[in-house]
């Protein structure tokens, strides 16, 4: 996929994803990025962790080097979590009612967020696509609690039902692993990847 | 210190705390307060981990009580965070030199980060100190990378010489514990201080 010719010194990445705090992630960072949310098709017939996560994540960034739009740019990032609970696998809930059952469920118990990352340089035309995996551990909440946490629709969005950087972290007792990974990007792992791609970090 | 016909209904949590990363972390919680910094002397003759970052969470509710502008208040929220790596107790570094020091000795180690809340309802004259401890996992960094992260100016302010809500998660591997405890507000011992005292979390 390399393109003859290619000599643009921008470095600005292309995200290719709908979700504001992966646009917060990297603009904290104070990395140059453009979002570009893709609309793909996120159904997934059954899933794997984290073979279908690396895929979206894939899938999202290939479907961004599609449009034309973007062609002059070099970077592109994709990214997709998932929430993973006693073998049950849980992404953005479609309503307030799926979230309190979700947060039902995961409450008092141990789950794992997963998230992958797809980075593509088009200069050299390389693709690297990888994940992380952190164990989130909810402390016991009570019916009128979850009623209470989804009226603030934190939900919304947000794989599993809630957000960390959020007032769920309320009931967060501990984590094991990388937070900014709960959040949908981990950063340790994307400065490897960046630094391992060449791309210019600390300028 | 219970005072007498106090009646004040205001929900306003008084945070005697310069750290601008915990305002942060009431703001994205939407609970209101008012950041009130107080000039106390953090002078520690022997660090004792938790005692010695208890007392001056404490130390600082005291301080904005005697403060008479705050009188009709009924909350209060004091904050201490230091880090601790093989027995050496890091606070704020006083120059780039010893920001760039304290990241040197903490590169490819494990160390502790320890935040004090002191939490003090006027209305029932009750003064709760706790404290959360999280474990964090250096990557090892090169001399390059730690003058490169320290001319971020990220270790201003920052216990430890970093923050991991920002450039520093660059480096940050791993946590065991509260991400928030590290930005120096852990939230989920937060929220049980304040639904112990009976504070209107949800509304």
């Amino acid at each position: 996929m390399t393109i003859e010719n290619f000599n643009n010194s921008d470095d600005t990445i292309i995200l290719a994803s709908t979700s504001p705090r992966r646009s917060e992630i990297l603009k904290r960072l104070g990395v140059p990025f453009a979002a570009k949310p893709q609309d793909i098709d996120e159904t997934v017939q059954k899933w794997k962790v984290p073979k279908s996560v690396k895929k979206l994540a894939k899938k999202k960034v290939k479907n961004a080097l599609k449009d034309s739009s973007l062609k002059d740019f070099r970077w592109f990032l994709g990214a997709d979590t998932v929430v993973v609970c006693n073998k049950k696998v849980f992404g953005k809930p479609a309503s307030a009612e799926e979230a309190e059952e979700i947060i039902g469920f995961l409450s008092n118990k141990k789950h794992k967020v997963t998230t992958a990352l797809a980075f593509f340089d088009k200069k050299s035309g390389k693709m690297v696509v990888k994940h992380n995996t952190t164990s989130v551990f909810f402390s016991k909440m009570t019916k009128k609690e979850i009623k209470q946490y989804v009226s603030t629709e934190e939900w919304q969005g947000a794989a599993g039902g809630y957000r960390i950087q959020g007032r769920g972290e309320f009931f967060v007792k501990r984590i094991k692993g990388s937070y900014s990974n709960v959040m949908g990007l981990p950063i340790h792992l994307f400065f490897a990847i960046l630094s391992d791609a060449g791309y210019p970090v600390w300028s």
